[in-house]
């Protein structure tokens, strides 16, 4: 047991923590001006963000295997996105490690033929295209995948697609090019071999980017958005399937042990620089004759923030480890309890960073509402944490029910 | 000791569900769509709304004594705000019973002159035009009335107010046409008798709305947002200063009563409209085969719901009768206390019901979100309830310094 | 709506409070001594305090109606019954207001026939004897009564008793003459008339006191304990049945209304002694060259017992007021809302006065961990919370359910 | 970064859970048997298990160095130290690692003349008396070290102490021969150059032994209780001082790091064990129907507790790390956290476990409210939570000081 980082997470978290300091956060202020006014399309800025970080060899870190990225390990790349987490509008998307192109990218390095890879893979690599993976369906609850309503038919040499997805993250934006749409190939199957996904480029007919989704206000315009977007006999050929047909659980099952370190690891980096912004504020702000930060409630809140973040990092880092030497399976337990752990708890650090922040921290002026939004949502994206509660008190059941 | 409504209310009650059921509710989801299309201006429905709420009786319903209004106390009147409250953007607006207007017109109602009420109360008191209260400053902790920092200083026949003020509710809106600013005249006085509140009419020279501050992501147009607004060098005639010179402190303390009680009436009637929405959404919802409603977490949340809701109404009635019977300073305690009991245990239900809404509940498609970051963002309107809680227990511990 | 106590209630309250003041607090040293020497029997002073209870008019105020109490509606008691909890182990016992026999005198008051009054209310109500209600099983869970397993068979002109029972409060004082015993006797009907309630007398064959169980180390031997009783072929005769056969269930029910508003009530009085007892630590105890009243984080704790009584004492009442206007039935959602909210607040706010006292708030030096402890196990009795609360859920889901 | 266990480590947690399931578990009930009836001694059944543990060669496996120890790392310790929480009354004083003897070890090996050492020392080593520590004072909030005011003076070749301690664990046990007495040499010195720390052999004139203090209505009998103790004019020969005069702040926070471990470690264990006991009720007892293990409420319960476990024991194994390689002095902000994060989680956990074991949770009949009040006492051992919190936000603050 050794809780220190090895030679190349050090090494990078240096050099990644320079470009941070360095180019990230003093775009913060500019990426959000441009963002106000830029649509639905990525702000300018961050071409240039995304050269440089290239040119610092801080490019597809999040990728595993030889595939072209970095090939960290999960628990090597883990505190790499705690960091990006201190800056999550910009830094994950200036190192090509933004969700979902992550999670897209791995299920192709993992189960595209050589010409998916090729046609959408290499250029997601390269970050000239964004990309969406759409399974959230508005009329189920998408937490019981076999809920999925999503038809994917296949005809003669077609998969023919029709259905309602939202909450598809990134579909806004116009250079979102490809989805991957999760839907029902064979409804007739075992409830997990029912599921297949599919490439579906933007452009096809009847596929329709209807609205963008809120989240407490607001629309993400900088990453794509939320999208609701429907499939009216969206046509594709049949090599666009990814993987095998009947497939489509397992590879969803594959992308999440990853995309839970990459999340929760951000929310971490995002409760760091609460906690920072909290310790400046209330050093800086005097009521009733003395700093805030001399109010014991104030001290209580700083103290607890420390407490959680360092348990949450932990446990998270042990997921990653555990991914790494026993796979996703073994880790199932782990996987779980970071996703019920960590939003709730870098909620609850957010929220009060926004107190000592009186109303400008609910405000545009402080980034805190934001990130508070974006934790609130992980409360329940991939299910919610009730089910996973239950989930895992089936599995502490379990292991008394013979005795 | 009697816990029943008196005749009024129920009266008035009855008559104002009527109007909610009849009136309000089916009309919330033009008006939101109006909202997205009106700019700061209000959506263009109020105005029949407005109409309707007057021929039917229910109109001022907020105002104590003989100006005009129902002459309600404020006991009576606390359960009309709460059925208000059910649909807070609409119902107040459309019965002319919506912050800042009702603190200003009570303020001018009581303190004003012969000329301020003719020329600003009664306009307000037709629904003719919005006001706004200017006390709230991005500079200082305004939670401690000394900190404010804006100048209204005496020039001849003139106040000049110099400063900067932000949050200020409904100025965004171009039918704001009057701002009640709350400034220090009198910088050497004891802390108490610094400040005055004065009449400023938009239009008047260097008053300048700079722009709508958002909570979380909503700008809130719909009543007229939440503003920047810089004050250079403003000239405005003697004659518009409120009550006398150096009274600005007791003048604010005198709204605050009323103000505590109406914000936390109308978060309890948001908190039942939650609640009726929860059940609805988890009887009407299946995941694993069983409807929501039979999940014991979430049994849990509409129980506690339930039991929070009917303590919180409580306190807050009483706080009524002691305001009516012994006034705003004999009910000093309770103010506090409902003040510090009602946002957040508001905010509490409101996201259990965002949880049993899935995504759909952050989003624009359900009102909770946007509930919710009103109800967030009470927490520290009027000061934060750390502030409040420290008053709170100087009291009681003044209680035992001499035993 | 009125938020007065009545004159009635006014006036007990005064000479209550002097009782407590000239003779309860300053016996209060004494009595933990004499109940560490006196067994399972009450120290002897609670004679004399009995005595001067009954000078001051301060007997059976619980007692409604004709039957030789006050005849006090609940709304009168429940104020009576807080300041009775402020000294928990003596008040209620020395003004013949402690559970059970409160509960087992209203029994007999209202089911029992004219020998069984004459027998067993008229010692009880004079205070010469105490009693025993004998309903929970230690191997079912008594929060579903239909799980209830002694059996109470007809034999002739008998009732023959046969099960175990334990947490018996008072059973182990040799002067609880009397045990109100729950079984059933049709185990065939439905499940809400298989119950039946009967009389045994303590020296009764077959009937064994076997051991005091305690409850968080405590054995509370002051009020006879809680004890495991064993029916072996008990015997009684058939005249000793409460009411009809079957009618259980039902008596059970009507004792629970009035029960629960003592005991919330006096919780509420321990809560006041709890916030007083923090109070005059936390000013008279320094650290780190302060008092501890000046620090931010116990001045949060007093305010908020604070928010939390004030909602709790309204809730109650309005319960009690309930029950006298519209019946236990009426009052059923709030009987269980006080029962939900009550314990848990005040075992929190009795927490936080532990706190404040250090090591030795834990100890016998301060009855705070007893009042604890007592406070805890509430949250159990007669059902755990989760039960009603499920039931309340339930109960706000069925508004919805045709909607 | 690794998160396995070392082979030694493994090893041992094997064996000594070998021990735990043949020996410890097993003795358990007539443990508690022989504890209500040895007084303050130890059970005697305590010295067969003694025998074999020292058989297993499971023997003073906390003492680190080569005092006669097992010589383990404190990470190496700690999961030893988890095992044994899970029966803490037996397991720890089985081993000879029971507190405080452990801490006492601790200081005679590190800071103890050689004839220290030899008089006892050894005989602690060998398991063949008690000692405890005597630092905690009634009259001044003991987490302020400056308050100590009990006076140890220097006269001659002798020390004469005066004082009041309280709380002193251990010393109920006749057979705890051995004080080590904080206090006050040289009252002018800095503020943590005023203490010493002084040996004082229990029959020492003027040392009194007065009374137990309670734990909620624990007395802790079975290890030796917690001792009120008067210092009259008890006078040592001046060799029985610890180390240097002056030395005693230094001593004590010496003995403070891995004392935090040991305390944290074991809680966790007493964690594991009421999940279990939760686990297994759950699974077996009935309500309304169906096992209490399909309720949602206690499913949420079981997950949160294996959430709250994890993170805990990675925390704490963690600081066991640092300590190792760092020292105590650059662990000191995370031995903070472990002792703010692990009592107030794990009284949580059984809470929980107790309210799924209805009234017999509370009694005597199961482990589950004892345990309850060792965790809840530990929130205010060596200081309250809240003084570790405040100091905590310091150290974070600071890091923001001067920017």
């Amino acid at each position: 047991m050794e809780f220190g980082y090895d030679e190349t997470t050090t090494e990078l978290a240096g050099r990644l923590s320079a470009f941070m300091d360095e180019c990230v956060y003093p775009a913060e202020a500019a990426f959000e001006h441009q963002a106000a006014e830029s649509g639905w399309s990525a702000p300018p800025l961050l071409d240039d963000l995304k050269d440089e970080a290239r040119r610092r060899g801080l490019w597809n870190l999040f990728l595993p295997g030889d595939h072209g990225g970095a090939g960290l390990s999960n628990l090597q790349y883990a505190p790499l996105a705690e960091i990006m987490g201190r800056s999550p509008a910009i830094a994950p998307a200036a190192t090509n490690c933004a969700a979902p192109d992550t999670g897209n990218m791995e299920v192709l390095a993992q189960f595209g033929t050589e010409w998916q890879r090729k046609e959408y893979l290499e250029p997601l690599l390269r970050g000239e295209i964004r990309s969406a993976f759409a399974m959230t369906e508005p009329d189920v609850a998408s937490s019981d995948a076999t809920n999925i309503a999503t038809s994917i038919a296949r005809d003669g040499e077609e998969y023919v697609i029709n259905g309602r997805k939202w909450f598809i993250t990134g579909a806004m934006n116009p250079n979102c090019k490809i989805f991957i749409v999760m839907g029902v190939t064979d409804p007739d199957a075992a409830s997990h071999r029912r599921q297949s996904q599919i490439l579906v480029p933007r452009d096809t007919p009847g596929l329709t980017v209807k609205r963008g989704m809120t989240v407490f206000g607001y629309n993400d315009s900088d990453h794509g958005g939320h999208a609701e977007v429907i499939f009216e006999d969206v046509r594709v050929p049949a090599d666009h399937l990814i993987g095998e047909q009947g497939g489509g659980f397992a590879i969803a099952q594959a992308r999440l042990g990853p995309g839970r370190i990459h999340h929760c690891m951000r929310l971490i980096g995002m409760a760091e620089r609460a906690v920072e912004m909290m310790c400046k504020r209330a050093l800086g702000r005097t009521t009733f004759g003395k700093p805030i930060a001399q109010q014991g409630v104030v001290q209580d809140w700083i103290a607890e923030s420390r407490v959680k973040i360092e348990q949450l990092r932990l446990l998270v880092l042990k997921t990653a480890w555990l991914m790494d030497t026993v796979g996703n399976q073994g880790a199932h337990a782990e996987i779980q309890s970071i996703k019920i752990a960590t939003p709730i708890a870098v909620e609850w650090i957010l929220d009060k960073a926004i107190q000592v922040h009186g109303a400008g921290g609910v405000s545009q002026d402080f980034p805190l509402a934001a990130l508070w939004a974006g934790a609130r949502s992980l409360r329940f994206a991939d299910g919610p944490d009730e089910v996973h509660k239950r989930s895992l008190a089936y599995r502490e059941l379990k292991k008394h029910m013979s005795q």
